[in-house]
C-alpha cells in the first residue's frame, strides 16, 4: 500500500450526541457549534443524530418539518463546507409535495448534498405497558438505498428503525460499503434490549464499521432517547460510546484494521452464492 | 388457541455439553446416559455438541469417521426411540463416497433418521497468533439446507461456522422455522468475541429461539473449545447457558411468547420486499 492510500485509509469520525429541545433554532445552533468542535479535532466526517431539529414525535414531525433545502439543510451546507467535512445530517422531518418523510441528508466537504435518504422502514411498534408508536400515522417512507462515496470508503444510511432489517446492511456490504451509519432514537426498552446488539451483530455479519449517532437522553420529553450512540468496529467490538447525556464521542476508523478481519475470517469469499443469495429488487 | 395447540406450545429442550474424549465408546456411552438423563427431565428435544464422538481436529476426522448407518448413528436412533425425543445428534466426522463430511443426524422420536445436514461453510480461518484452521484440508462441505418439522415447530440446522453466515438463519426463518439449533465448538478466541453474539443476532433479527451446543472445554485437547451452550430467545435475551464445564442445560421454547415478540414488533411483515430479498438459490 503506497503512503498515499496508507495515509487514505484511517480518518475520524465524530458522532455528535446532541440534546434535542422543542425550541429548532436553539437545536440548530448548538448542533453547528458541535459540528465545528468535532472538525477542530480533527474529524473528517460528523454524524448527527435522528431528528435532531425538531423533538421526536408524529405530533411533532408536521409542524418541524421544512422543504430540502431549507433553514436546517441550509445551515449544514454551511457547517460542512466551512469545516470541509462529510456531514451525515442524522434526520429531520422533510415536506416534499404534501407528504412528510423521515430523511437524513448528507453534505460533502464542498457542501454540496450529496444525498438524502428517507428512513424506509417505519417505526411501528407495540409493546403493551412499555413503548407503543407509530410513526405511519404521519409519515410516508422512503423506496431507496442510499450510498455515498467518499475519498476513504463507501457509506451507507439507514435510520433507526432501518437497522432492524439485515437485508439492508447485507445490501450495502454487498456494494462495498465499508462504514454503515444510522442516525437513530431508540427508547428506554428498545435500547437496553436491542441497540447495541443490533449494531455488533451488523458490524459482525458484514465485517465493517457501524456508527449510530442518538440524541441525549431527556427524562422531560414525550419520548425519551435511550442515548449510547455508538462506534462498532468490523471485529464486532464497540470502540467508542456516549452515555446519555450529550457529548460529542470520537473514533478512528481503519480500512487496513477491517481489511485484516477480513483476510482472518474470509466470510465473503466463504459465502455459498450457489444456495443463497441477497438481492436488490429495485434500486432507490 | 384450543386447548391443544396451546399444549404443544411450549416444550423443553435440552442442550447437551458434553466432555468430548479420544475414546469413541467412552464419547458415545456418556452421551447416551446424558440423553437418557435430558429426557427424564421432561426435555422433548435433545442436542449434543458438534464433533460429540471424536475430538475435534483435521487429523481425527479420518480416523474416527463413519458411514450412517454406523455405530454412532445407532446408538443415536435408539436413544431417541427409547426417550421418544427428537434428537439433534451434534455431528459426527461422516464417510461418505470416499469424501469426509462434518454431519449432525437429526432423529426422531420414532428412532427414525429424519435428516442429515452436512456443514455448509467449512471453518477456514486464520487469526495469527490465535487460530489457524482449515476443515477443508480434510471435509467437504454440503450442500443443502436441512429444515425437519416436529410436533411443536420447524426447526433449522446449522453447524458451528454455518452462523456466521445470515443468509442460512434467514431462509431457515423464512422457511417457517422458530427454532434454530447449531451444534458448534468456537474456540478460547473466537469463543469470548462472538458466540453469543452470533446467537443473539440470529435470534433477534429473526425473532427465532436459537440454541448451541458446544464440547465442554478441555484445556489438554489440541484444540481447546469455549463451551457455554447457550440458548436465546426472540426477544435476543440468553435464557440459558452452560459454563466451560459438562453440563445439561435446558430451556423452555415458548411458541406462545415468541409469537408475542413478533407481534410487538413486526419486522416480518415490515420488510421491503419491494426493495430486497434473500433467495435460497439451489434446495438441497
Amino acid at each position: 500500500m503506497s503512503g498515499v492510500s496508507r495515509a487514505m485509509s484511517k480518518f475520524r469520525l465524530a458522532v455528535v450526541q446532541l440534546h434535542v429541545t422543542k425550541v429548532k433554532a436553539d437545536n440548530l445552533s448548538k448542533a453547528r457549534r458541535l459540528i465545528n468542535e468535532a472538525a477542530a479535532q480533527g474529524s473528517k466526517m460528523v454524524v448527527l443524530p435522528e431528528c435532531f431539529n425538531s423533538p421526536y414525535g408524529t405530533n411533532f414531525f408536521p409542524e418541524y418539518a421544512e422543504k430540502i433545502p431549507g433553514e436546517s439543510t441550509q445551515m449544514l451546507s454551511k457547517a460542512a463546507k466551512e469545516n470541509k467535512v462529510y456531514l451525515v445530517g442524522g434526520s429531520i422531518p422533510e415536506e416534499d409535495g404534501g407528504k412528510l418523510y423521515n430523511t437524513c441528508p448528507v453534505f460533502g466537504p464542498d457542501g454540496g448534498l450529496m444525498l438524502k435518504h428517507r428512513k424506509i422502514h417505519l417505526f411501528d411498534i407495540d409493546v403493551p405497558g412499555k413503548i407503543r408508536f407509530q410513526e405511519s400515522e404521519t409519515l410516508s417512507p422512503g423506496s431507496g438505498l442510499s450510498v455515498f462515496d467518499t475519498s476513504f470508503c463507501k457509506v451507507g444510511i439507514g435510520i433507526c428503525y432501518d437497522i432492524r432489517f439485515a437485508e439492508l446492511a447485507q445490501l450495502y456490504s454487498k456494494k462495498g460499503c465499508q462504514l454503515l451509519v444510522y442516525p437513530g432514537a431508540f427508547n428506554m426498552t428498545t435500547g437496553p434490549a436491542h441497540w447495541e446488539l443490533l449494531q455488533r451483530g451488523r458490524a459482525l455479519d458484514n465485517q465493517v464499521y457501524v456508527a449510530t449517532a442518538s440524541p441525549a437522553r431527556d427524562e422531560t420529553a414525550s419520548y425519551v432517547a435511550w442515548g449510547h450512540s455508538t462506534v462498532v468496529n468490523p471485529w464486532g467490538e464497540v470502540i467508542s460510546k456516549a452515555g446519555s447525556e450529550e457529548a460529542v464521542v470520537y473514533a478512528d476508523i481503519d480500512l487496513q484494521y477491517l481489511a485484516d478481519v477480513r483476510q482472518q475470517i474470509p466470510i465473503t469469499a466463504q459465502r455459498r452464492s450457489d444456495l443463497y443469495s441477497v438481492n436488490a429488487v429495485q434500486e432507490g
